[in-house]
């Protein structure tokens, strides 16, 4: 076997389809965020992110940085071990309390990254609950999908928010142990769940219900605690799983549910247990971050009018951007070079950073720019963000057609 | 389904066994460990940590923590992304540049941890060379194993450390694909691989190589490049996988190889893609940790002087301990319910913190204690170890025959 022609004709295959990915090179810039620098062109410049999962710029708050800091300085740099051999740290336990009261549960549990949680709780469940079938959203992110394979359960695929089939499937499928997967907010076309009906239905057939509120959690609710605060509906689903790498502006994931649910998926979990814990540092500023935004709205507020002030921006021009109910505007383009090549544009002649978002993270075919007005944006900015794609429009010939 | 009953009575199992994990909840004092503050007890206590893997304390080392708090001020918190989407930035381009060369490699790649690179790495290179076959030391991690199960390639498992049968093993396959994938030290024996004829093994048969060096990286080899640098063999090696949570005292795991290879696991892993990149500030940590122990021996030979010294007063009376080539000791118990038992006297009566180490870490019926010696334990820590195993083995009847 030639290994590295393999791998070579692999990556020539991606490069001919347009889906090779070249990484944007920041330099973040704490306070003058969404500014950041670029390297790695002809010479460093300044440029406007904005395809940012900092959602609310908590990953530059005062609070936020003062907490990483200070634990820095005070328990130093790791955690030194698993949560169990020697890396379980007060600053852990108080962000497991501060997650379950979030969301209301009695339990927390932290991982890695949001991707490792999901992973490692449904293939937990899955694999460990004898003859259980997972019913996944067929829109459910990576992270849930390899959980569910790596499981080796039943899986039974529903369509994309689909109560109804959902509940067609689960009452064909009799009496066995049901886990029901899905997402609040998905985060390439932004639309939202009707978690209230799929509740509902999950209730009917007695399935547990798990719901992945990553680019939910901070932003919805009166105390940030996701859609699922927002609609009233957080006890009536077993699992509420999130991100600390977004809105919270830091890094790791998380799951709350009851007490003996998330002992058991911390006593079983192979992604859990055998894996270095985050910082204590890195948890002491989250912690800071979420109690942040219990109390306060004003970042969630100044969002939402960024959102809705660019989408009537783009309207005025004709930019076609899909209709949803959250954060996310997504600026179709349909195509991964056509994309890449807009992307490259908005970068090098006008400051403006959007990474193109191509397949394996979207459909083929269904490539976009996928915009995330921040409350740090100005009203400069989105101008500027308008006049450009209102530019490249013409110049590129993309039809002004809505999608 | 009554879930509820499900997940308690498997945590009963668990508990009626002995295994039902308990984290001990310690606050990290930078610039005192192995000193730890203990807390969940009626107070907080001060303890000696001795299993920790941290293993050389860089974690509080003040260039290492100064890189991480000007970061964190300079760049905020979180990357705010995947490394594709918005969170690359020069702090993680530049830990790439350094891990390339610590390991004389062309490329690395960085991971969330090491257990996610691990399974990621494997995952993807089982699943996406055709007809794949694996060839597992039977000793492998779980995060190895679950990357070798999740690719769902054809497995082989040969027997631990043995080349003669890996070499049967690879023979007996014909003419297929071959990836062997083992470790330089074992964490929990803390035994070293015969790497010089693995490698010549796979060689032989033209199979793809990879090492997990996650316990040796920073503290084997004149610069910290892991057994594989110590004993020349990195360049033979197709993959050498690490991490930064443990000597190097942060967070985070990588793969180094060629370019081809390591921009296949990029363009291809679902655990790299999707998921948000370690803060920047995390990275400039791991860089100044990395760069320091290439230069610096010091914390490698005070290591290597106090593990050396340890075993010496462990034999002097009596107590068994597992004899290895490496830093690791482990002391055997054979049960778990001793095991805890002995840990929690060493916690309550003598400010020793060394955690049980019980099934599914290691086999049922091989519990045991397991010690890393640190360049900063002093010698009046051995000693009080040492007397306080002493008094315990007394008062526990165990056994003093050495293992």
């Amino acid at each position: 076997m030639d290994f590295a022609r393999h791998f070579q004709s692999q990556l020539d295959a991606l490069k001919s389809e347009g889906n090779y990915r070249t990484f944007a090179e920041l330099e973040r810039r704490c306070g003058a965020f969404p500014r950041a620098d670029r390297h790695g062109g002809p010479e460093v410049a300044e440029v406007t992110v904005w395809c940012s999962n900092d959602y609310l710029g908590m990953g530059q708050h005062p609070d936020v940085v003062a907490a990483m800091v200070k634990t820095v300085q005070a328990c130093g740099t790791g955690a030194g071990g698993t949560r169990n051999i020697g890396g379980n740290t007060v600053q852990h336990r108080a962000l497991e309390v501060e997650l379950a009261d979030l969301h209301g549960k009695d339990a927390a549990l932290l991982f890695t990254s949001g991707y490792v949680s999901n992973w490692a709780a449904l293939s937990t469940l899955g694999s460990r609950i004898p003859n259980a079938v997972i019913f996944s959203d067929e829109g459910n992110h990576a992270s849930m999908i390899e959980g569910i394979r790596h499981s080796r359960a039943d899986k039974v695929l529903w369509k994309h928010n689909d109560w109804r089939d959902l509940d067609r499937k689960l009452h064909a499928t009799g009496d066995r142990p049901k886990i029901v997967a899905f997402e609040s907010v998905y985060s390439m076309d932004g639309d939202i769940a009707p978690i209230r009906e799929i509740v509902e239905v999950c209730e009917a057939h007695g399935a547990l219900s798990y719901i992945d509120e990553v680019h939910a959690v901070g932003m919805y609710g009166p105390h940030g605690g996701g859609v699922t605060e927002e609609r009233g509906l957080a006890d009536r689903i077993d699992v509420i799983e999130g991100t600390l790498g977004k809105a919270f502006g830091c890094m790791g994931g998380y799951i709350t549910g009851s007490t003996a649910l998330v002992d058991f998926i911390r006593s079983f979990a192979s992604g859990f247990i055998f894996t270095t814990a985050i910082p204590p540092a890195v948890a002491a500023a989250a912690t800071t971050s979420i109690r942040h935004l219990k109390a306060s709205g004003e970042e969630r507020a100044a969002q939402r009018a960024n959102v809705a002030l660019l989408r009537k921006k783009l309207d005025r021009i004709g930019i076609p951007h899909l209709a949803n109910e959250s954060h996310i505007i997504p600026v179709m383009i349909g195509d991964p070079v056509k994309c890449r090549m807009i992307s490259d544009i908005l970068m090098q002649d006008w400051g403006i950073y959007v990474q193109p978002i191509n397949y394996p993270t979207v459909p083929k075919g269904t490539e976009r720019l996928r915009l995330t007005p921040g409350p740090h944006h100005t009203e400069a900015d989105i101008d500027k963000l308008v006049t450009a794609l209102g530019a490249l429009w013409n110049r590129c010939a993309i039809s002004h057609a809505v999608a």
